[in-house]
């Protein structure tokens, strides 16, 4: 039943343009208005609430609102807001390039702050490339990326990326990246199971680097996740073997952990799974505990020195930001960083992990329609398909992920999918009661709609449920 | 003399790469750590001062922890931090969308937040790419930019951009522009005045239009003064004459006010002094008055209806970024917007304006080495050069105008210059007296200087300084 609207959503509707929407779904969905938030929650204008169970687009980290984090930047705006970071700096940039430093791999001793995810990978890719101007490899201008990997909206982000809906229309204005077939353990073409390979299909990689090693600047991967390729995991030995390709073809190793760093997957960052340092690691999205744009490349000493050179050379990095190394939101930044350090946040997410994969696999792998339920770390995802046998996907034009979001939202749950891809990244703050809500309202959810659908009837027992 | 580092100092050197910097540079010149700011003053960790003459990269406004605009963030940050933008909105972006739309242009009735500024050129870039795509104009596919242009770092932006500092290295990564040669008040082509010119100028614009109006999708201009480029400043006409080339030519016109908006060039954009209405507007910096990154890319109700369909035509605009629409940086922009309707800001920077032309042509149009004073707004630019008749300018190796701000840093004035060009672009707020300290230590330093380099003394009265 569509609700008359209320007044903020009139306005919204006249003039605001939704990210990542068809405004015309607006019409039978408006947009939510949300009033305040607290923990896991969101509040709208009729004080109805929803569990943000994808952390509003992967950010949120301590729950909304955090007093902590709001005290922090509260007593920073009445001090100093920003400065310009050209020759200027701050104690809170310089304590976060620190605290990062430390956190991260050996070997990234060097920060570079911007103020959004796309940048932090259009630096990267900026600096590779220059990087190797400068060192005499001019033949290094392209880069190798993933099918189905997603970088970011700027156009050099956009070029690496591989998920044809975001991408596909502006192929004209793209640069020409080498693209590898990239892992896919759910469909995985060498029939290998994820907890035992050896990443066959590193393979794929290693093809196109064999042939074209010598114009290529660096690898670009999103490590352990393929995020908006539909939670896409992988296990770490992938990681591991991608490293030694690059060393032995003398290209980058660009780790964009803008979505899955920050304990995401379970370890503070995903690269520490397989054990490996990339030449770059870009960072977003949770440094802030979902407050604030900001995000950091983090780079080695090798890469800074061939910059560091008399002015009149010309080497210098001249990318800025105006708000790069912006104070408020590194006041911020460093508010998480030290909730990390105090309250031992990574074992709170193993030990939620775990819940959750117990309690997710039980509520979901028998369903029908659902082809697989998998997790790393605080993330976990339901892969929704036609025929659990064949693995065939649903048709993607029935919108089916989006019709269980629309339901899942009437009853308090916020996940919105990709494509028929449900998954959960809650904030790592979710309690047992929480976790629980979301999980029993996800499955009551996709069974309530597949009854409508096939026009039968399942049980509250998944055992004796026959589509 | 070399100062012994602080603690901080050491610190920020050991691991900050910080933005538009050869970090060489820094060996010499130690990075400036702001403890704390107040109005238009920077305080370093010795209680040092410096008058803020470039308001932070042109961002800043009322000051710097304005304590309004504080008490708005902090409030904000207790009840609503960020919440995910698709299918969800709040009373900030709201009310900042309604006023903008009823600021700027008429027409301008849809806005697209981001978060930066390069970020919101990109979305103007791919609106206006995708528009032509999705209206059958399939053929429009480059974008027309002018020399010297500046409009950001990541690919996208910086292949419109035209000063080469930024964008030569990249070359081979950067689109396929069509540039035109820009406008040149000071070094005027056809020895006009642009106090009366017609802008015969806009022919070079029209020459490459005639040829490739049928693959160009849109012209991109920063309206009334390149900033980047050494505040570069251009009358009105020139854009009435762009606007009506546009319409003729069937391409978008692309305003990028990032730096020129919000008051800055004394009306609130920088179009209305043209009295034209662009089809995007990309809107950044000001916008938070400098306390956080938040843009914001306007257009009309024929580019927004190209992209409302049904979904399954794939004609939605997909980008997004993790903070678009963050609801901190809403909430500043509102204060920001709520303190120019209260405060009778325009006014307030007419008078300055005024009284700072005054002043500085005063002090420095007669000064040896000044090629000319010229000011639109609140921005005042010094040009120095070799020869004031022949305008030849001074030998880019010597990095006079780094010297000159090194110089007028130790003095408690922070002016980063551009090349050779000296700049004024202080926060509105700026008094009497700090405006006096800004200008007559400006005219101090370039003194000093000078006497010093070519080894002769001026006395303080212009008129008798003859180098």
């Amino acid at each position: 039943m569509k609700q008359s609207l209320t007044e903020l959503q009139t306005r919204d509707l006249q003039h605001v343009w939704h990210p990542c929407s068809q405004m015309k779904d607006y019409e039978q969905y408006p947009p939510i208005v949300i009033k305040k938030g607290q923990g896991v929650w969101l509040y709208d204008e009729h004080n109805n609430r929803y569990l943000d169970a994808v952390s509003s687009w992967w950010v949120n980290l301590f729950g909304h609102a955090n007093p902590r984090i709001s005290q922090a930047l509260s007593d920073q705006a009445f001090t100093l807001e920003h400065t310009i970071f050209a020759n200027f700096s701050h104690e809170p940039a310089i304590k976060v390039a620190e605290k990062l430093v430390t956190l991260t791999p050996d070997g990234l001793n060097k920060v570079f702050f911007a103020d959004n995810g796309s940048s932090a990978i259009e630096v990267a890719l900026k600096m590779s490339f220059q990087y190797h101007m400068q060192t005499g490899k001019t033949m290094k201008k392209r880069f190798l990326a993933l099918t189905d990997a997603y970088h970011g909206e700027t156009l050099g982000a956009l070029s690496v990326g591989g998920v044809g809906l975001y991408n596909e229309v502006y192929q004209p204005l793209l640069l020409d990246t080498v693209r590898a077939q990239g892992p896919d353990c759910f469909r995985c073409p060498f029939q290998e199971n994820p907890g035992s390979c050896q990443a066959q299909c590193i393979q794929f990689v290693e093809d196109e680097l064999r042939q074209h090693h010598e114009e290529i600047t660096a690898v670009i991967i999103e490590p352990l996740i393929q995020a908006a390729a539909g939670m896409k995991m992988y296990p770490p030995i992938y990681l591991k073997r991608l490293r030694e390709l690059c060393t032995k073809y003398d290209v980058h190793f660009i780790a964009d952990e803008i979505a899955v760093g920050f304990g995401r997957t379970g370890t503070l960052f995903a690269c520490e799974q397989a054990g490996i340092v990339p030449d770059f690691m870009c960072l977003s999205k949770g440094i802030t505990g979902g407050y604030l744009p900001l995000s950091a490349v983090l780079t080695n000493d090798d890469v800074y020195n061939a910059f560091y050179d008399d002015y009149g050379t010309m080497k210098a990095f001249l990318h800025s930001h105006s708000y790069s190394g912006n104070t408020l939101a590194c006041r911020v930044a460093l508010e998480v960083l030290t909730i990390f350090e105090e309250e031992q946040v990574i074992d709170m997410i193993k030990n939620k992990g775990e819940r959750m994969r117990k309690l997710a696999k039980q509520a979901f792998e028998e369903l029908p329609f659902v082809g697989e339920y998998r997790q790393v770390g605080l993330v976990g995802a339901i892969e929704l398909v036609a025929n659990r046998e064949t693995k065939e996907p649903l048709p993607s034009e029935e919108r089916i992920g989006y019709q269980l979001s629309k339901r899942a939202l009437a009853k308090g749950l916020l996940i919105r999918p990709l494509g028929n891809i449900l998954y959960f990244m809650p904030p790592y703050i979710i309690s047992d009661d929480e976790m629980d809500f979301m999980i029993d309202t996800t499955k009551e959810t996709i069974m309530q709609f597949f009854e409508e659908r096939e026009g039968v009837s399942c049980s509250n027992d998944n055992q004796h449920c026959h589509l």
